[in-house]
């Protein structure tokens, strides 16, 4: 089953918009067992809606169009579609009166050009949207189906959330099942190396494994169908048992949720030490509703003199060694331990770039610390990007080091 | 003069890789006076790539393709462009010098797969790509332009760098003239409100304005031809003119970039003492490159005990009024201030949600001080969106209060 994919609008193909709304329907309709031909962006303009929406449905079982459906008179989606579909446009009284609560609700006048969003296609299915006035179009023509939604990202999951068991019936997709999980610190053709033979078995069971890397994560998801649930369950077992200090959640779960569910579980607090990550691991980990459970604060030394007076680093350590060293992101990690009050912490002491590098220690030379109660780890990072992804880098690494110092992976290589 | 874009690859068909490329293709065409007509995403895949070349060449005047370059065999798009302009693929000594020097300096083996980078078009001009292996080309056929470039950003963003010239020789686009200006704190309604006279001197000019807003921040661009690059810049001076404390930059200057560009003017150390942001705001500062001529170092006082004790909050305060507080941010705000030995500190406290509102100080309320060795200063905002949308809120408005506070902008109003 092939999807096509159009968004209609000036600020898409102007950059003024990230096109993220084909990349989220994309996933969705992949997931769903779909395959997704092409997808299009356009001008919101008549010729090119009606080419467009012509040239996708030839090739295309079912076609998307979002955008273009709001009250202004640039927005001719609608008209263009009914048009096409040799529909016409009607009064649906009860989503008029829909329309005018929500107006109401939220303290704005109901005007006449407001009305005008409860005049849609007579023959076409209407889908109900809960975040906003423009209504989602079920459209049929022989077996070709297309499905027009409001650009509003979060109206257009609420419309796509709602047609999916619809979808399912539809396409008869009833019998598709994936599961992802995710593993962080090992690159995505290593992996693939160390699972061949995994990838041998599942390819002879018909369950497809697909690969998505991101900075230092690299999501496996198993295809395959509903019947195969507790074969695909025991295959993503058996890679977790693998790398079992790689692993560290399934599908969405982020890292840093990950990381404070484990911290909540051993009722532990944490709390970070940041030189060249400069609060970014505190912004991180505080990304996370209801993270006050287990988080503290966090100091942010960036210059030699606040390493000293805030956390107690050594001064003969810091200029012999430079801030970039073992000795002082361990003793950073302790002093934060201290002056935090916390149960394990966190530090950094790198060089993010673009300046700063040298010949022993190169623009991406990262040192990473951890201190407990009972010990303190640290360990170096060698990354080899722009100012950004390193600092990006070192937070993803850095949080797993935390992990795998509590799930104690750590003590085992060292002594 | 159209523009078309063709992107080549299953990754962002599926939504594993947003199209982040298109978008500031899109953007950079617009500005240079291109009109975009459409964006195609397609698969890696003969068929379909031939179909949407031959249908964009049809339209548009220029198309640009990225991705598909790569050296592993499901990257087709060279052979199948190569092809479709009756074009041969020929060795390029220089450059197969060039890609195995690169190998060299990276310390990776030279293989013969690399080796194929070196085979390019004969007829076709060739691009040199400064950041990577795989050359740009650009086809010509009777009228119309093909620019192919490899899909990584920093690859195919040099390649155009490199090319603006030759696109404006070329299309005689010479005399077009564009200009941004960035204001923060004033919504896009209530700017064009208040330079609606403006609008129409421009109308009347035949120069056309943009607003281009994001979380916190409105840019606004003009467009006229370069005759008209003065009185653009006239009309600029005099909007900035008016909101003297809202506008912090030209182009595309981060917020945080102008703030540190001041900070150094004036010879200046700032700190944070962030409690809702949990470090954003140090974070922010950090991602410019340079900043560690201003920037000293932060405390996260996210517990009610470190605001105490490593900030000096007084306990009285903070339990009477809580932590979400005119004086408790005051307070945070003087005790970074000599914690950190800085010429100026931010605090924050607020509450991000989901959780934590109540009737009084319900989810997005946050208080935000300001330190400097004569005075102090706060601000309440009540913010209404999401966590991670409240936060952003906080950093942007937090960082043009600092420069607000700094220019003399917030000792007008108050005594």
């Amino acid at each position: 089953m092939q999807v096509d994919i159009i968004t209609i609008g000036d600020e898409i193909l102007i950059g003024q918009t990230i096109d993220t709304n084909s990349a989220w329907l994309g996933h969705k309709m992949n997931e769903l067992g779909f395959s997704i031909r092409q997808i299009t962006s356009i001008s919101d303009n008549k010729n090119a809606i009606e080419s467009t929406v012509e040239n996708s449905l030839k090739h295309a079982d079912l076609v998307f169009v979002t955008g273009g459906l709001g009250p202004t008179k640039d927005d001719i989606t609608k008209s263009v579609l009914t048009e096409y579909f040799q529909d016409e446009l009607v009064l649906y009284p009860h989503i008029a009166d829909e329309i005018e609560a929500y107006f109401t609700s939220v303290g704005k006048p109901f005007l006449e050009v407001n009305k005008q969003q409860a005049m849609l296609p007579k023959k076409a299915i209407i889908i109900r949207n809960d975040a906003g006035t423009a209504s989602g179009m079920w459209f049929k023509k022989e077996e070709k189906h297309l499905i027009s939604m409001p650009g509003v990202p979060y109206e257009m999951k609420g419309i796509i959330e709602r047609i999916i068991p619809h979808l399912k019936d539809e396409f008869n997709l009833g019998d598709f099942y994936h599961k992802t999980i995710q593993l962080q610190g090992i690159g995505e053709s290593s992996l693939a190396d160390q699972i061949s033979d995994i990838e041998k078995q599942l390819e002879s069971e018909h369950i497809s494994i697909a690969y998505l890397p991101s900075i230092g994560i690299v999501k496996i998801r198993l295809t395959g169908t509903a019947q195969q649930a507790d074969l695909i369950a025991d295959h993503l077992e058996t890679i977790k048992q693998r790398f079992p200090a790689n692993y560290f959640g399934a599908d969405d779960l982020s890292l840093q949720a990950a990381l404070g569910e484990l911290l909540k579980d051993r009722k532990m607090t944490i709390g970070t030490v940041e030189s060249c990550t400069g609060g970014a691991i505190a912004q991180r980990i505080v990304s996370t509703a209801g993270s006050s459970a287990y988080y503290e604060g966090s100091i942010v030394s960036y210059s030699y003199d606040l390493k000293e007076q805030l956390v107690a680093v050594n001064h003969d350590d810091l200029w012999n060694h430079g801030a970039v060293s073992q000795t002082v992101v361990e003793q950073m990690a302790q002093g934060g331990l201290k002056q935090l009050g916390v149960d394990i912490c966190i530090s950094t002491s790198g060089i993010a770039g673009p300046d700063g590098g040298t010949e022993d220690k190169p623009v991406g030379t990262v040192w990473v610390g951890i201190a407990t109660k009972d010990r303190v780890y640290s360990k170096k990072f060698q990354f080899k990007h722009n100012r950004e992804r390193n600092i990006e880098s070192t937070v993803v690494y850095g949080l797993n080091f935390v992990r795998r110092v509590i799930l104690g992976f750590e003590d085992e290589k060292t002594n």
